[in-house]
């Protein structure tokens, strides 16, 4: 699903590797921002969000022209040094770019609890920035991995009066994944003309129902951050097209987020679990989130064994009320386990094994009888996460 | 920490090889309890409890004189066919016996999804209620595993005015562990003279500190249940002794949770998360449980890697209110790794290390000033938990 990503008009970009990263992958990445540009943003509400992530928040409403990211350090859990590094790195890159240190939005993935090395800043800020280009963002997609086997790009467009409206996104994320009101990194980039107040509503409703659905492991990182910029290149205001693009932005960030779960940490599956019928979109995603993260469903589906009977006992133990027996269905890719409570008169061992060997299982639970139905992305659990999640430090 | 099992006067006990598993290891086990004998229990509040559990909560009521526990087969999601079938075993135990079909609770344990097989409980339950002994409980012990690599025993004795009471328990679990009010299978006998509505008591406060308190993957089972059963043969009344009653039966239940635990799926841990200081036991809770929970804090607790920022980042996802960084201190065996929120000056990767090379590891957060404390124990996430699981079918 990884495409070739749009120029936005307005961003200029590069990434270089400052030895953050204990190998020769490009670990610091500097985009800048025509002025004027507005930029929305959603956090991780992890009480223990990262140094990047609180100063983040503060400059946001100081009209950003620069956005900061380095890998391979979190720079989560380091108190209060922490966040003197952070405001550090945000001035450097400030006095190159000529803007304000509170202009700077800086962002950091990797390893928990470790100082940034400011050196490899110093050195490495002036040089990335003296080749920033307008093809650059590719550079950066791959500057912000980190366990990350690929990179994740998504661009759309979408045509008003004549005129062309741009938007490109990336996003890097492949464990720690459970993002809560943003996800991992994310940064898109439009040439809409767009208030920050605009963009923040179309952001919000874009990560709601893509970034804030997936789960790999159910742990919310410190670091989640998801950005859009508008350079207002276009000519277009959003106020002439709010739909259209609104339905560009879905799309590019719920293509992002696919391609996290795809790149999901020893993922063998690509799992969609849609519930339906629940009292409330609550009650629907309590059940679907038990279901995705439960390890015995999640070995199950990286076996390919039709062990449906943890996907039952999962729906079983959702912290909702009310869930009655008689009124649940399940099925697997459209063949039926469980109608009304009862075992699918329909179903057989070898229908339900066909299914599971697949790589796209969709599982479909039914708890009712409203029209409210949402879904959650995720994958299965297998030996490469274990191995990844035990070895990564070493 | 398996011990030889107490004879308690009143019960006898037997199990043999009925061939519902597909070994040659004892799979069907009859307790039979004297004329008199209070019994009392706890179930799973899993909404898809499984047919055995529907059927011994209806009997517990009806003055039981004896236990049906098969292994092999949980009888779960089987429907109504599932229920008729339970009651046909206990029809067939019951006219072994001389008693009401309404005398026999049934326990089952195994694979979801799938009838009994009936005719194995024809042939197998004359077979085994003709070898009942006071000396069986050991083969019962063994008759209830699973996945289970050791059987499970704890006994304990108290004195009161020269008289000596005894209690002897057994546990079977290893996956899908996250007992909710009750565990995997468990089952208690004492020689106490007690009213049900006293056993109940005991045994309610008996399993929240234990079963209800600990963790492997955090799947609450379909089919969980614990039973605690009084034959009076001491002679000894309940009223003339409940604190030292319940003090011994404590010992017992939290003894056979810690071998469940210690016995978990791929487990090379055992690992006990203490909360204090929270508003409320739910708040501290939550905080063990989504410690104890994360796949990030697990894997790197198999790798023994001191990755302290994720037990950070755990902490700091916890879905309670008010949570402030400030308040936070959090210890790994006695050394320190967050103070105030900040990272303690004192700690070192050396010393980290050097307690997480250990088998028992007790991870220490405080998240406020508060009196209150509760721990929950729990195991790593290995490589062979996922090969157990994903083979547990093949």
């Amino acid at each position: 699903m990884s495409q070739a990503l749009l120029k936005i008009k307005g961003i200029a970009c590069g990434a270089m590797n400052a030895h953050i990263k204990n190998n020769d992958a490009l670990d610091l990445s500097v985009i800048s921002l025509a002025k004027g540009t507005k930029t929305a943003g959603v956090f991780t509400q992890n009480v223990f969000c990262a140094a990047p992530v609180l100063v983040a928040k503060n400059h946001l409403q100081q009209a950003p022209l620069a956005l900061l990211i380095n890998s391979g350090n979190a720079n989560a859990g380091t108190g209060a040094q922490g966040l003197k590094n952070t405001v550090k790195t945000c001035e450097i890159l400030a006095n190159e770019l000529s803007i304000k240190t509170e202009q700077v939005l800086p962002f950091s993935t990797g390893v928990i609890g470790q100082q940034l090395d400011l050196s490899k800043f110093e050195v490495g800020i002036p040089s990335v920035t003296a080749q920033l280009s307008d093809g650059g963002l590719s550079d950066v997609a791959q500057g912000i991995l980190t366990t990350d086997l690929v990179e994740k790009t998504h661009s759309a467009t979408f045509k008003v009066a004549g005129k062309t409206v741009s938007i490109a996104g990336i996003a890097k994320g492949s464990g720690m994944i459970r993002p809560d009101m943003a996800t991992m990194l994310s940064f898109i980039f439009t040439d809409i003309k767009a208030t920050q107040s605009q963009l923040q509503t179309c952001l919000y409703s874009a990560t709601n129902q893509s970034f804030n659905r997936i789960t790999v492991d159910g742990d919310t990182s410190t670091n989640d951050a998801c950005t859009l910029s508008a350079t207002g290149a276009s000519g277009v205001d959003i106020v002439d097209c709010d739909d259209e693009f609104q339905q560009a932005l879905n799309e590019v960030t719920k293509s992002l987020a696919h391609q996290i779960i795809k790149d999901g940490e020893g993922a063998t599956k690509f799992v969609e679990i849609r519930v339906k019928g629940g009292v409330s979109s609550q009650d629907c995603l309590e059940v679907a989130y038990t279901v995705a993260h439960s390890p015995l469903v999640k070995t199950a589906l990286f076996a390919s064994d039709a062990n449906w009977g943890r996907i039952l006992a999962a729906v079983g133990r959702a912290n909702i009320k009310n869930l009655s027996i008689s009124d649940i269905d399940i099925d697997l890719n459209s063949v039926g386990l469980i109608r009304a409570g009862e075992p699918d008169p329909t179903y057989t061992e070898a229908r339900g094994s066909e299914q599971m060997q697949k790589t796209d299982i969709v599982i479909d639970i039914s708890i009712g009888s409203s029209n409210l139905q949402e879904s959650v992305w995720t994958t299965d659990f297998s030996y490469d996460y274990v191995k990844i999640n035990a070895e990564y430090r070493t």
